[in-house]
């Protein structure tokens, strides 16, 4: 008998229909004498409607007051995923955040998970109900309503899931899985039976939409095994039929051969900015990049050109679009003391990123993919690399076809 | 500086619009110098949705989840409320029921309310804020989300008055205060200036829908000052323009002229049965009315005819409409034992209502009702009284001919 987290998000939820539907598959792995514990986010559009009457009263909200109001989806979705399981024959209840309680500090919209009381939920489960708590929310040591941000169910699901020390924690979205990459752009796409939290890490922060990449964070801090499965699958409730993200050890104890590369990601988030002419002297990227981190733009790819004439340097970066007004903003107002021609700004670039813990032991990686985009004439802007990761800026036209042609240069097609 | 509680119903916080204006009425209450707690309803059609939903997942509910779910409409309009009054430059934040707490027994979806703690009130009000609490729902000893059965929200507002002793509370609604009978019925009608708890719950309980007839008893029970006002009046926080539901004592220490009579109330939400010849002996009542009171079906008027023969006898009474079915199957269920001849059902009945406190010290108010309706060619097929309160059931065509007549008959026309 296994002690499982399940999390279904928004879309799994999304209507009545949809909720008897998840009952059902809670049903089937209670069926085989699993200890559950079920996180479930708001039916989906109801947290958008509630986000919107919090902005028609107040553009210039409280946040403390806004958590009361934008809570109140998962709350429903607790009640009525548990009478659905009644109605199956499965006896469930709900938990509210307060009423366990799940303790966070008291960063209102944005709070951080610090303690997970389980001992209501031990209780219950061992007397065989299944416990239904709402995902993206908590409660303050003073005892008010908090939220974690925008898809904050997913770190629930992995703190409930490292509270309880369960065996697992199954995230039910609306992709079946973790793929080699987006099998919208090619389908020779594969699924991953499993990943490392370090790969997983760098697809969540590489645009993956996959998982929420503070509940990776989370995930890999307390060894917490996540699986992605589909919540529209044919067969809910059979054995693993998404991807195991786990650490490199068990997947190595799986005897799976590990690729060096396990994906290929793609971001088309970032704009690039070129400061023209700036004075090759120490000091001038601290002057340029302290206003821009005091302004908390986070700044991505960095390259810094090899001095024209030993007294001025170009000085490229990315940071995100949605930020870009504010960094040019910021940028002008501290022009003087930077001392530079111009700024060039280019939203028309993609990053496109090699992942794999493998190319830790490997070398020669990063050569295949400069000699793969070379091949296809594809030109590279910057180049960014960690420890399993090498990415690079690209025009966004190419972007596809660089995808592609990584995907089959480090043989992950599909046969 | 008084104490004062608001209550404002779905209708009042229907949408962002009204949510705010009632921003305003609060506002102008908060510039008088009143300390303020505000109940309010969910947001109108919120929790008709709520319900909904419950009764697609799972006919027979669960009434524990089912008030996990329906409770929060409130929550939702506490919060938006708390930011309407802050953006208006008002200090304010919302309580729920678990926060204080509001203490119910544990008859979920029909729960009573035991206590409400008011120190965090009380602490928040005296700080200068508006404390904004949810209507209808409480929480068990054991921490259980608990309704108060719908339109519990005026039973919220009384008893968070009497516990923080306040000097009024006030009932924000759709109408402007409490008439001399219904104003669609006849334009004479005048609102009430001041009514006496035992008149307005006899007014309640007759089917005006003024106030919910528990908030009444409650109020009446711990002496809270109640005042029925219009949400949508001209001048929100204009000195007390609705009515003044209070004691007996204040209305004279008013100097107010109590006129015997103070409403006609009708009510056209019974059928009456006639149980024709049956046993005249010892026993045939309780053989008759038990099962019914066994079934928990109310019974209102009743007459028992003079024996014809002695052997036989009719009994006549009245149940409403929605237990007609009931009440018939439980009857023939005891037909041997009761031994009658036939059932006789005439649903095209209504309940006209002479109500005064006056009337206890006065006679002669029974005479003019049956002179009053005589004159009009009424016939009368059922009385009943309480020492404040005549009714008579009449054929339901001549409702409106009996309250415009009876109304003219005990002097409560407008000039």
């Amino acid at each position: 008998m296994a002690r499982i987290v399940l999390k279904f998000g928004g879309t799994s939820v999304g209507d009545i229909d949809r909720i008897k539907n998840v009952a059902r598959t809670v049903k089937k792995e209670v069926e085989q004498g699993h200890q559950l514990a079920v996180v479930v986010s708001a039916m989906s559009g109801v947290t958008n409607q509630l986000v919107e009457y919090v902005q028609r009263i107040a553009p210039l909200y409280d946040e403390r007051e806004y958590d009361v109001v934008v809570s109140t989806g998962e709350q429903v979705t607790t009640g009525l995923l548990a009478m659905a399981l009644q109605q199956l024959g499965v006896p469930a209840r709900s938990f509210q955040s307060w009423q366990l309680p799940i303790l966070t500090d008291e960063a209102h919209a944005k709070a951080r998970i610090e303690s997970v009381a389980t001992s209501p939920l031990v209780d219950a489960m061992s007397a065989g109900e299944v416990c239904i708590v709402p995902g993206f929310q908590g409660v303050t040591a003073g005892g008010r309503i908090t939220t974690l941000g925008r898809g904050g169910s997913d770190t629930s699901a992995v703190a409930l899931a490292a509270a309880l020390q369960a065996e697992r924690c199954d995230i039910y979205t609306d992709v079946d899985g973790v793929y080699t990459t987006d099998p919208r752009i090619t389908d020779r796409a594969r699924k991953l039976a499993m990943v490392t939290y370090e790969e997983m890490l760098e697809m969540a922060s590489l645009g993956s939409k996959v998982l929420q990449t503070r509940s990776v964070e989370l995930a890999m801090n307390h060894r917490v095994r996540v699986q992605v499965l589909s919540s529209f699958a044919e067969a809910p409730g059979s054995a693993l039929p998404g991807t195991l993200v786990v650490d490199e050890e068990e997947i190595m104890a799986n005897g799976l051969e590990q690729s060096v590369v396990s994906g290929i990601a793609y971001a088309k988030d970032d704009v690039k900015i070129t400061v023209d002419a700036v004075a090759d002297r120490p000091g001038v990227a601290a002057a340029l990049f302290g206003p821009l981190a005091a302004a908390n733009i986070n700044v991505d790819m960095i390259v810094q050109n090899v001095s024209h004439d030993g007294k001025a340097t170009d000085i490229t970066f990315t940071v995100g679009k949605a930020d870009l007004a504010r960094a040019q903003a910021e940028l002008e107002k501290a022009r003087n003391v930077i001392g530079f021609a111009e700024l060039k700004i280019d939203p028309n670039v993609a990053k496109v990123s090699v992942i794999g813990v493998g190319m830790r032991s490997h070398a020669g990686v990063a050569l295949m993919m400069f000699e793969t985009l070379a091949a296809k004439g594809i030109n590279i802007q910057v180049i960014s690399t960690s420890e399993i990761k090498i990415s690079v800026l690209i025009a966004a036209d190419y972007t596809e076809l660089a995808v592609r042609a990584l995907h089959t240069a480090y043989g992950l097609d599909a046969a």
